[in-house]
């Protein structure tokens, strides 16, 4: 299952440090499973290099040891990461995050599952699809990935981030 | 969780009957959950109304029997339905579908998921997203729909659904 190159989203980003621009190309869409490990790349890539102001993760379940090291490298760095999930698949990486200084909110209702699974990087980039970030969604699964930094998609998907993470205020 | 009217695809529909176009107004993503029951009926309206070529459905779980009834809706109109979904959350409903007349094929991996959740209207229309086929999804869960007739995502999608309804051919 091989990606399509011939359309992509190309994407201008300021690095915080250097001060210039680096051109990223995105691809449209990944599909899983792929064997060549590209698309696993591609997307951990992302998640870990690209942003430089914030990270908002809204993933069902978050249990993947490579996506838990590329969300803790963008803290790391300084940027603003906020994580929701759901309390039932990823107790334990919901600890490690907290942990490590990320602020995780969770859906504790036990009836119905926050079953989104999207993240936006940099409030301009929406990565979203089938795909929970976990091993086996990553190395097996037929899964697909859609990245998109079209506004009418976004606006929505920033409007249901910021309820969610109201609504699932700890306090 | 309200839908934003602001961005929407249009879609031009010729009907099979009638011969003369019919000007649909497709969202661009829908919210679960809706208390209003309004994007759940856009949904199930535009799974079974819109078809007039073809309906192919790739989705991890089909259980719901608002979808079910829309599928064979299509089905009975006419109109060439392909269904792909793994065969462990879905066994009675793949039954009843076959039953029914449509085409089912179902991934047999016990250890991988066919976990895609996609459809695609007349090979023109794509939807997508985080959302089974389910009572649950459409009337619990946090989800999301997206809809859209961008060809980046279309070729995509279409390329891997012909893959999938080939790798799992039943003979
Ligand atoms: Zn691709
Ligand atoms: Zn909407």
């Amino acid at each position: 299952l091989v990606c399509f190159g011939t359309l992509s989203v190309i994407l201008l980003l300021k690095t915080k440090n250097k001060r210039k621009k680096k051109r990223i190309v995105t691809p449209k869409h990944l599909f899983f499973p792929d064997k060549s490990g590209h698309n696993a790349s591609t997307l951990l890539n992302l998640i870990s290099s690209l942003p430089s102001h914030s990270l908002d993760i809204c993933v069902y379940c978050l249990n993947g040891k490579d996506f838990l090291e590329a969300i803790l490298s963008v803290h790391k760095r300084g940027v603003p990461v906020r994580v929701i999930t759901d309390n039932e698949e990823s107790y334990v990486q919901i600890a490690t995050l907290r942990k490590g200084g990320v602020q995780v909110r969770t859906n504790m209702s036990s009836s119905y599952l926050m079953h989104h699974k999207f993240a936006i990087i940099d409030r301009s980039l929406l990565i979203t699809g089938s795909l929970n970030w976990t091993r086996q969604g990553l190395n097996g699964n037929y899964e697909n990935v859609i990245i998109t930094d079209d506004v009418g998609y976004l606006g929505g998907f920033l409007k249901q981030f910021e309820e969610l993470w109201e609504s699932f205020d700890p306090l």
